[in-house]
């Protein structure tokens, strides 16, 4: 059998003690599987005092995570210290400057600059790894990587955040308002103590900036993403979407607009992460809770989803080693899919363009002409109603109407949206959520 | 560039034709993918002249799979012939045998000796692929053998024949009988002339058996494998599971059974392919129409579900194309995750000793008595009844009743059964569908 990989692993909260547990868990049954050990030779954390259920003893400490990833004795580094700066990508540049392979869960780190990092350890001849970036435990980066590589991909789409999905399901089915459902799961341990990472929805987007690069071959490209949250989802919304037959969702999507286009040409690439309503019998739909579920649409396989934990340290755990699996069993795919010299630069297309029907929420005061004014700014800007709800009555009040508007550009809509704000009859902003018919 | 693969089809029906033609259409992005093209250089079929919409004359011709096979041009061949014998066995044969790698997506054969025919192609040097064996498009053969390979692998299972599904989902959704809804899935396509395979679960159990080899280790072994169809189903079966919560899959389930085992024991694998009820809001019961799904339950990863097309020539192709670009990519795993030499034999599980829950319709006479004799039976068999349903009253002539029984004994399930059908006052031999709580 040929030597162990050794293996050093930065960073000992949840995902890298759940790393260590499984390794030396199943340490014959990986054995087995790669036909050569896979070792945990070295740890690093800033605590070594703090209790993790898990043994240390038999591996070397450092306090130091660089100097962990600068380690002679250490074939693969695990990155799962988190963040985007600091110590966190000081160890990623360090490990694989100094010639070692790289597994990391770090999405953040690759949104901002996981071509470079691509690009670097494709120079210096090691392989990167970051299953455990994006969903969770789902191989997801493996299906878009090698799965599902022989197709041309037309989108990708899905729950990305647990926590969001997690506070979306439970809003749905207690009736319960945001907040109130958000300082539940903070108690639970589903959302942080700041919870603005999960809830406004950069987490999922810098997952969905990886899936983009991985389906279409292109540069990472994060500032392009158009990413709202759902702090302004209300339980009022859920309660009409039921009405309507819809589910709402926090979704990430990238897709490819327009033609297929020529070789050399620069693929235009939309990519969002906003609260949708979707049909509410359509799969994803039905991915509730903590669960993730991603939706890849290609030319020759039509749609596949996937769903699973997105989150948690078992599930983390297992997408990490299974990078490390590939490793020791010296599987060398490109990062990205394609030689990472090779991706190029999307051109972005603006949330502006998009063409798509819209749910509105209005606070008007009721009485009569309001409709009316509403109807007018819609008509000026040359927005359709499929359908307008107003159940409550309470004359001279605030009262909401929902209306569902039939496909229309994002742009015209946005415009009619400013009108209707500025009606003296208009008590909120007008509450907007994309339809997408998946 | 290096060389380009180069590849031999054998058999262009439906799923021949398309891994051609994706091969061509997609030329440049596959050349991309892989860092090198992958070429047809070579295809066999029958009759030449068949029309089959795509252009043959870029490839040389064999009238005889087994010359392709053999034809030193051929770097890897892809076996789309079908069948457990015959052409399709000799050509994969002959194939390894002079050191071609091997893309099959024959599961009758893989049933029957893939582990065999994985052990030649270990000893030969040479590849194995057979994605397109299992559930069409979607890339569960990778998850299992890469993705989820850091998995103690508990259960797998799922809704494996999407002719059975969409007569299922068909039934369901009209409320009509089984043979004039497989009549006019015939119509469409979806079911063969000779449906035998397909609705008797002898081709859910053929995919099954090589799940069943990759998630735990072992053997392929068909012979152990207890296999129901679908026929018996009936449209009053659909009416009761609704009102009970349930819907109606046949699923294919591969079991690890008792305690995890020390290295060396023989696992302990049940393996069974069934109608079963399922809860309605499960995520399996979602899947409907020709779509596949499949559930694998990990020890760290939790519970993860696949979805997507389980038939058709694009998402066949597209698997088809995944393992050839492993090939072309130099990805060398091996094809059940583990050294072919070291799996081991199971130990199988008789459905007798499931444990689980039931669902029993009879037709019995509407007359007092009736149903004090049949929870007699029950009783003397130590069967507890959960639930019963007698909805229709006819007085004098043969109703359906249906019971729920708790959790219970397969093989004493089984001899209450025999002791019911013997009743004079039952009409019909007891139909028995399996609860599975998933």
């Amino acid at each position: 059998m040929p030597d162990a990989l050794k293996v050093g692993v930065a960073g000992l909260g949840t995902v890298g003690a759940a790393t260590v547990k499984l390794l030396a868990e199943h340490a014959p049954l990986l054995a087995l599987r790669c036909d050569r050990p896979i070792r945990v030779v070295a740890v690093a954390a800033r605590d070594r005092a703090r209790g993790r259920g898990i043994d240390l003893k038999p591996y070397r400490w450092f306090d130091d995570p660089v100097a962990l990833a600068r380690d002679p004795g250490v074939d693969a580094v695990v990155e799962v210290i988190g963040g985007a700066d600091g110590p966190a990508r000081a160890t990623c540049r360090a490990a694989i400057e100094a010639g070692k392979h790289l597994v990391t869960a770090n999405k953040a780190l690759l949104a901002k600059e996981g071509t470079a990092i691509a690009r670097l350890a494709e120079a210096k001849g090691v392989r990167l790894g970051f299953e455990a970036a994006v969903a969770g435990g789902i191989p997801i980066i493996k299906a878009l990587r090698e799965g599902l590589a022989a197709n041309r991909i037309a989108r990708v789409f899905g729950i990305l955040n647990g926590t969001c999905n997690y506070i979306l399901t439970t809003m749905r089915t207690t009736g319960r308002e945001f907040a109130d459902v958000l300082a539940d799961a903070q108690k639970l341990g589903y959302a942080e103590a700041d919870p603005s990472f999960d809830i406004d929805g950069v987490d999922a987007a810098h997952k969905l900036s990886v899936l983009a690069s991985l389906a279409f071959g292109t540069e990472i490209d994060f500032a392009a993403m158009h990413v709202e949250g759902i702090r302004h989802v209300s339980a009022t919304d859920f309660a009409f979407a039921d009405e309507l037959g819809f589910r709402i969702k926090l979704l990430g999507i990238a897709e490819r607009i327009g033609h297929a286009g020529g070789e050399g040409e620069r693929p235009r690439i939309a990519q969002r992460v906003h609260p949708c309503l979707v049909a509410a019998d359509s799969p994803i739909a039905a991915v509730d809770g903590v669960f993730n579920g991603v939706v890849v649409e290609g030319d020759y396989v039509g749609t596949q989803m996937f769903e699973g934990r997105g989150a948690g340290g078992g599930p983390t755990a297992s997408a990490v080693v299974a990078d490390l699996i590939d490793m020791a069993r010296g599987v060398a795919v490109p990062a990205f899919a394609i030689p990472a010299a090779k991706l190029v630069k999307a051109e972005p297309v603006a949330i502006d363009r998009r063409v798509g029907a819209y749910y509105v929420r209005l606070m008007v005061m009721d009485k009569p002409g309001v409709i009316a004014d509403v109807t007018a700014a819609l008509r000026d800007e040359q927005v359709s109603l499929e359908a307008m709800i107003q159940r409550a009555r309470a004359p001279g009040e605030a009262v909401p109407v929902v209306m569902v508007m039939h496909e229309t550009g994002e742009a015209g809509m946005m415009r009619a949206m400013a009108r209707i704000a500025k009606l003296g009859t208009v008590a909120e902003p007008p509450r907007v959520i994309r339809i997408e018919r998946l």
